[in-house]
Formats: structure tokens, C-alpha cells, sequence
């Protein structure tokens, strides 16, 4: 069973869209604005590299609720971080690297709780404002919509394989906060980030959406074997995904990859042949 | 070193706020309310005791974070749920335990994460809302005030220790929230919530306020051998501990029990006795 399966039975006791989007959502502000909240579990043995520093296990924690953040076109505003702390040597860089994280991204963190723990567990909250009218989520492609992406996909697990050159992308991932907010000011459909891998991310956001899609042949691979491989099923990026309508990409000053359409049809294919729904899960035997 | 000493480590990081009340305060409709939110870590080996049900863990993990919005008098509103599950089977009774207690919050569990993990690890975060001029926090206490606390503090720690009849006040706490509302328009000077036992709730709320507290002889003990040392210093009970200036005492129409006085002196004492300042602590060697 995967986290996936697991997540479906407890749908009816959270919701739908509780249990679909990256964040959880709160209207404020009477209506005008939404408060978005994201909480995110990393721990050594699944999350954290070997040769990973504190530091960055820190940045890293930050960055995952971070990037849930900027997938909804919003401004983080504050982050909560939870330590299960293993040495307690550890938790003063660990703070450093979340606090960096999270004053790069233009928030600050605002408390969390130290425990005792006997394998080094990071559980981060970060809390963010969106208007209303720029609040995306993974419903809302249409077909005829364009598909991009941001960043490189597949860098994070070319490093974790030793491909040498990304090694930063796999530490070090850079939430896409200020260019989330300018892709959702510019009208996108639909927004997530691709952490668990772009084609599980696709699959999530064609359920959300009720669409399917078709990706080029041409995308911006990386210079390494196997790249369509890590672009399609790679994970740990925290580049975004979103679907805009055509007519509005051209408003856009951010770097992005066009790599796909929104069609009608559920499902997800790179010109005719389809794509597999594999990605990041974590698995209970 | 324990927890106490090891956030010492880290104040400059995070602010002495950030690091001393309960809560995160982000305040918002121009300044008219503040958004409150806290996170707490809990897991098997030092929170769970033997004998709990998976339905129970989810429901005291809600309560932790929904006490601590309480302590501030405000309005729970959403909790997410980070799990990092050891048995997938268990994951529908904990959220239903965190719902329940939620839902009797006049809150809503609004998302969180699954994670696999060796040592079941429940992290919630809890949001409230407050009116500015009701929030409260452990500073604010002054000299000549009345202290009080809910509840029966001790229970906990008594169930904990194997006294019967007290078994639900360990496995299904009550965030007092409500209560907390109702003390904070009182117009309360200070508030926390006394898991970590009443002794040392005293000394970090008088460390935050600058002032000491004097304890009466007679205080509303359990009906149980070493009372005094289970009152004192028993943690796991979910009371609220607050100040509040002696003419607004009697406008209170909830169930509390004055136990002695707040002074300018530094330090707890009951009587002309020294009170410890001892309580719950994760402790790393």
C-alpha cells in the first residue's frame, strides 16, 4: 500500500479537496483573501541524502512546505518547525538552514516544538495570503490550455543517482515563491509543485482537473542518459507545473518550458504513447 | 541538556517571543485580530502511553495544538495532521480521533501529510483567530493579581502512575477552549496551558511576565496519596493556568479555582516554601 491508496481512506473523513490540493485554504479578509497552510513530515532515512548537512536537512525541511506555498500563487508569511531531534548538536544549524530558507522566500520563522527522537524528524508549516482571485490550485486546467514547467525536472534525482552537477538542486531546492505569484497573476488555470516527480504530478492534477494530457516530444531535457526518464519520473524538484490558456503565456516574464497541452481525455501521453503514473511514494509492506 | 536549555541555543535565531508564548501571533485585518498557530511533535516512546488506542493517540495529538490555542482565547479554526505512520491500518482511527477532538474544538482538520516511519509520529498544527484585545500570552502577568487554573492539575500524571478514575483526563485531554475565551474577555493578564506540569508553567509564565507567584496552602488537591507533588508537578493535563486582576475575577462564570497571587518577587513559592521548578522535559544525554 502506498500513501496514495492510504490517503483514499480517509477521504470521507477529510474531504475531497482536503485531501487533493497542496494546501489547505481559509478564506479571510471577507472573502477577498485566502490564507494557505501546508505541513510537510521529512526524516533520515527517506528524505535526508547521505552527506547531507544539518544545515541543509533544515533548508530542505523549509523548502517542501515552502514550495506547497508557492504553488498556490501566494506569499509565505510564516513557518512553524517542528524537531525531533536525535543529537541535540544538530539543532542549532538546522534552525539556520530553515531560517534562511524562509527569509530567502520572505517569511520568517515564527516557533515550532523540539522533541526527542531516536531518528531525525523535521515537520514543517508554513502558512501563506493569496488574493482570491490569484488563488490556484490543481483543479481548473481546461483543455486547450497550455502545460509548463519551471526549472529542470529530474536534477534532484540525477544527483541522488551521482550524476555529478546537480547536487545543489537535490539539497539545496529553491522554492518558486515570487515566480509562483507572477504565473499566478498572469492568469495560470492550475498550479503544483513536482516534488514527488512531473508525471505523478500530472496524473494528480488531471484527477483534480478531470483533464488529461499530451506532452511534446521536445522537452528540456537534461544532458544526461536516460533524461527522459529522470524529467518524467524524477523527484525532490520544486520546480513548478501549471496550465495557463495560451492567450495569456505571452504576459509572462519568468523562465518557463511550454512542454504540453490539456486535452479532454484522462490520461497523460508524450505525443502517442503513454506515460506511467510512477513517481515519489512511500511504501508500507 | 533538555528541551528548556536547548531552545536557549537557538532564541537568537528565532526571537524571544517566537520562542517563549504557545503560539505564533500573525495579526491581520488591519491589526483588528491575530492569527495564532502552533505545532507539536508527539510520538510512541515518550507520549503514548501502553494501552492507548490509535483512536486516542490522533485525539490527544489534536488536543496538544488546540490547547495551545486555547491559551491564547482563541477560536480554533484548522488543524492539519502530519503522521509518519509505523502500520498503514492505522491511520483511519487516528484521524478519526483528531477529527473528533477537532470537531469538538469548533475547528476542521483541514489537510496534512503521511509519511512512513518507524516510530508512529503524529505533528499537528493548529490556527485560531482572537480579537486583538482578547489575545493573551504567558507575559501580561502583574503584581497583585489572582492566579488560577482549570481542571484538576495532577490528573494526568496520577492516571499516568497507575491510580484509577483518572485514565480519560490522560487519553483524551479536553483543550479548554472555550473556557479560554471566556477567561481571556474576562480580561485575563496572562494565559498557558499547564501540560508541561503547573510548577514550571508558573516559572515561564513568571519569566515572561517578570513577576513571581505566591500559592496558597489550600489548593483543590485530588483525592490521592503525594497530592501536592501530583499538583505541582504532574504534567499531561490540559487546564489552562492565568492571571487576572482581582476586580475581574468575579465577572467569570466558568469553573476555576484561584490557588494564590502573582508578585513582584521572582520565583514560585507555596506558602514561605520554595516550589521546585521541575516538569515535563524531553531530555537528550
Amino acid at each position: 500500500m502506498d500513501d496514495r491508496q492510504l490517503l483514499e481512506t480517509i477521504r470521507d473523513l477529510i474531504g475531497r479537496d482536503e485531501t487533493s490540493d497542496d494546501c489547505a485554504a481559509f478564506p479571510f479578509d471577507n472573502g477577498r483573501k485566502v490564507l494557505v497552510s501546508t505541513t510537510d513530515m521529512l526524516h533520515k532515512k527517506t528524505d535526508f541524502p547521505r552527506r547531507m548537512t544539518p544545515w541543509q536537512m533544515g533548508w530542505m525541511s523549509a523548502a517542501a512546505s515552502l514550495s506547497d506555498i508557492a504553488s498556490c500563487g501566494a506569499q509565505p508569511t510564516q513557518v512553524l518547525v517542528a524537531v525531533g531531534l536525535d543529537r541535540p548538536e544538530r539543532l542549532r544549524p538546522i534552525m539556520e538552514g530553515a531560517v534562511a530558507c524562509t527569509r530567502a522566500c520572505g517569511a520568517v520563522v515564527a516557533g515550532g516544538d523540539i522533541d526527542s527522537h531516536t531518528e531525525l524528524t523535521i515537520v514543517t508549516t508554513a502558512f501563506g495570503i493569496v488574493e482570491k482571485e490569484y488563488y490556484c490550485t490543481r483543479s481548473g486546467a481546461k483543455a486547450g490550455d497550455l502545460v509548463c514547467v519551471t526549472g529542470r525536472p529530474g536534477s534532484a534525482q540525477a544527483a541522488l543517482d551521482g550524476c555529478s552537477g546537480y547536487w545543489e538542486n537535490l539539497v539545496m531546492p529553491k522554492p518558486q515563491v515570487f515566480t509562483g505569484q507572477r504565473i499566478a497573476r498572469a492568469g495560470a488555470s492550475a498550479m503544483m509543485d513536482v516534488s514527488d516527480g512531473l508525471a505523478v504530478s500530472l496524473y494528480d492534477m488531471g484527477e483534480a482537473s478531470d483533464v488529461g494530457f499530451v506532452l511534446r516530444e521536445s522537452l528540456p531535457l537534461l544532458p544526461i542518459a536516460d533524461a527522459k526518464k529522470y524529467f518524467l519520473y524524477g523527484g525532490g524538484d520544486y520546480g513548478l507545473l501549471f496550465t495557463i490558456p495560451r492567450e495569456k503565456f505571452v504576459r509572462m516574464d519568468v523562465p518557463v518550458s511550454v512542454i504540453g497541452e490539456v486535452v479532454e481525455e484522462p490520461g497523460v501521453f508524450l505525443g502517442e504513447e503513454p506515460v506511467e503514473k510512477l513517481g515519489y511514494a512511500h511504501v508500507w509492506n
